[in-house]
């Protein structure tokens, strides 16, 4: 598939002020630094600003204030990374699956496939499953029975879906992800662990993107709600019983145990530990590999952990942070001594 | 299917004391704050216990201490936690998998199979394998060449077992696991990685549980080996030759490094880190995130990293981190003239 | 399949210098520990050499200033550790696939196919890939559009290949990968994540080897790149557009965010944090579960965190490490008063 805009079209669909050719043809999007005559690119971090001059990009998406610095074509926006975002999904080269279902598909006779489905190769659709108008699932997906998907969801290859999940409208799944699995509860006795068997179900909100080998636990009693708008990076565990408002993004390899609570509008960096029973609230945000332990009642920034040293100074820090109570307690006696003496 | 049991057939079951009518009926598990007439509901833990006299729940396992807080009706027992862990899987909703082979399945000639096995859509099942009596494998499994799984196991979707894998009886496996791969095995040599022949497999014992996304890799010489009883939650790492001692519990996205051993009845918070090639003796408990790089030889309970911060106060405190050393050296040269002047 | 070799011939394959009986046969390979009269065994890590007095091993691999120390027969080598992989590989048992496309695979007329390729059951191989001479793809394993293969590459089972993911020559990739799903790429708006697709590829170099559920992610403009002789562990994160060099090596659970750049011949241990856009030079080694959030621009090995503590004294520990910015200045106090009074 070739893609090809004039610049006035895509001045059109963005909603962008062209300053520069309309007749100009772009056939594809690229960096500042990569862009050729035919690509489009864009400037949206401020350290890239001295690329502007040297780049030889058809056109160039900038805020206002950049308009003037740029070398060719300008398109004009209020907000360039996201009119970057639109203008990426019109050069999409994703290929387009087949719709209906394929020969090899398995899907029991009691679910309900919607308009335009796309069932690719050797999926698993189970008993009652609802499957929306539009939904595209992706070769070696299994779908256990009662799950539902709203409109227009993709689930790409070898996902896993426990029964009874409910995905919104247009939510996204990545390979290996898993959703619905049983949460971890057991009740230890005499040394074995007896399963608590995990009844609860998954819930997941509109336009939710859930990455490749993620995991969201189904729930104990009650269900695991995931919001929407909520996006969810590669090798993230969600536990049972977990809640993640709308709009919260959470980078790869972070870890939310049972029951946390987590707000809306939150940004979580990558291996982050979320422990369980905790409430943080809305507009939190949780630097990389930080250990969150405790609830977070007002919006604001968390860390945890130490700063890259060289390993052997490392070594000295950290055989000090052993002693760090009694430094701290022969640093007040040196203290008391000396307001003994003023 | 809807379950129902009378309270005092589930008195019965439980070997519980009830004080209430026998003939109330209970159609489901709820906790204490979302339970209806028709639910049972439970109190283990300490902390919910204000929320017994507000409960709408039909009965409440409690202790005997707590018997007189209940409203509606009581069953006492002895372990509260566990009588309800039964009572889940009284009311396992989980749907029930047809049993025989289900005609996509690719079964070698050479395989055995135990009665009553359900052996679902697209699962392959490799050479000379033994499925024991009652195993159920979820679709699109892929069980290698040469495994055997004891009776009554429970392979989820989407399972991926290597050749020679062996389980024990009643051994569940969630979706995206892979048990039997290749530890990371290589010698160096001018630049570049040899692989080292991964010659072991992996042994599980009874009643383990391994969670989704969960690697277990195989040996190098010698298996990997997992006792009984032994938990394991999601996205773990269990690299070669590692040792699991019996009852051992390990929560999600921890990572095991190479010949490992880990003795029995421990437990070990979430995204805990052990070093290669040293031992943890039984019953100790790693808290969340802790990297532990050497022997631990007596019980007890084992930390690391720091605690969590605003962002702008960790900063002051991670640059201080960076002088701990320094700021030791300084804090005994003031105590010596301390003492050069006492 | 039973493998065995006369030390006369592995003593030829092995390049080594035999001392001992040419006629012994030898059918297998096990630790200095575990090895009877008919396995060969080897001497890599100095601090196993106690143990080669006490072995039964029939012959050892070890190097000329050993080679006096062992028992039965030696085999001297100049490295010890690579002839061991050399011979762990002749005794490899891994099963052997059938050669062919195996009946219920789905492949696309418009892929080739190599000679001698093994496509396993299930396998779903996309429009215009290319699959090199010799390769072997596992059952389950689904491959995206348009990639490319190059020769002896072996998949195992359950890995799924998104669109235009290009692997080099011999590379490995272990079940419950996903190479080449959309980076983490979303441009926010009013509390509303737009997805920015996800427009390059992913190219993997000759001979790597990519652990069980690791994830490389597909880059946003641009491919992700993994040079040659790069091993990746198992439940990796590689974000998308990360550049990583040859020779690199990464054990298991380490997260590496977008557009970070490694260099040739890394050692990262497990658990490692790498942020974005930084760059890592050739030559370095970072240490178990550190977070790496700055460039390093020359080879060394770094850190971060604490270590191993009792949990008790680490809370102390824990709780001084909040104080450490006040107690540094109290420090700087109590020294100028000093300096003023000296």
């Amino acid at each position: 598939m070739t893609m090809q805009l004039s610049l006035g079209e895509l001045a059109q669909r963005l909603g962008a002020e062209l300053i520069g050719d309309a007749d100009t043809v772009i056939r594809g999007v690229n960096t500042l630094k990569d862009a050729t005559a035919t690509d489009v690119s864009f400037l949206a971090n401020p350290s890239y600003r001295s690329q502007l001059s040297d780049s030889n990009a058809g056109a160039v998406i900038v805020g206002a204030k950049d308009a003037e610095s740029v070398k060719g074509a300008a398109l004009v926006v209020a907000n360039p990374y996201l009119s970057f975002a639109r203008v990426t999904q019109m050069f999409d080269n994703r290929p387009q699956p087949v719709r209906g279902v394929h020969p090899s598909a398995v899907v029991a006779a009691s679910a309900t496939l919607g308009a335009d489905v796309s069932i690719a190769a050797n999926v698993v659709i189970g008993e009652h499953c609802v499957i929306g108008d539009g939904c595209e699932i992706g070769a070696n997906t299994v779908i256990g029975d009662h799950c539902v998907l709203g409109r227009d969801c993709l689930l790409r290859a070898n996902v896993t879906l426990y029964h009874d999940v409910v995905l919104g409208e247009r939510v996204q799944v990545h390979s290996g992800a898993v959703i619905g699995a049983d949460g971890f509860g057991f009740a230890p006795d005499k040394g074995r662990w007896h399963k608590i068997a995990q009844l609860g179900g998954v819930r997941i909100g509109n336009d939710a993107d859930i990455g490749a080998n993620t995991c969201v636990d189904r729930g104990a009693l009650g269900d695991t709600v995931i919001g929407n708008h909520v996006i969810l990076d590669n090798l993230i565990q969600v536990a049972h019983n977990v809640q993640i408002g709308d709009g919260t993004a959470i980078a790869a390899c972070t870890a939310i145990a049972g029951s946390a609570s987590i707000g809306a509008r939150c940004t979580i960096a990558g291996g982050a530990g979320i422990a369980g029973h905790l409430e943080i609230c809305d507009g939190v945000h949780i630097a990389g590999m930080a250990l969150i332990s405790k609830s977070i009642t007002e919006p604001g920034a968390w860390a945890s952990g130490t700063a890259q040293m060289p390993l052997q100074d490392w070594r000295r820090s950290a055989t000090r942070f052993r002693q760090l109570d009694s430094m701290a307690k022969r640093l007040q006696q040196l203290e008391k001594r000396h307001e003994g003496k003023a």
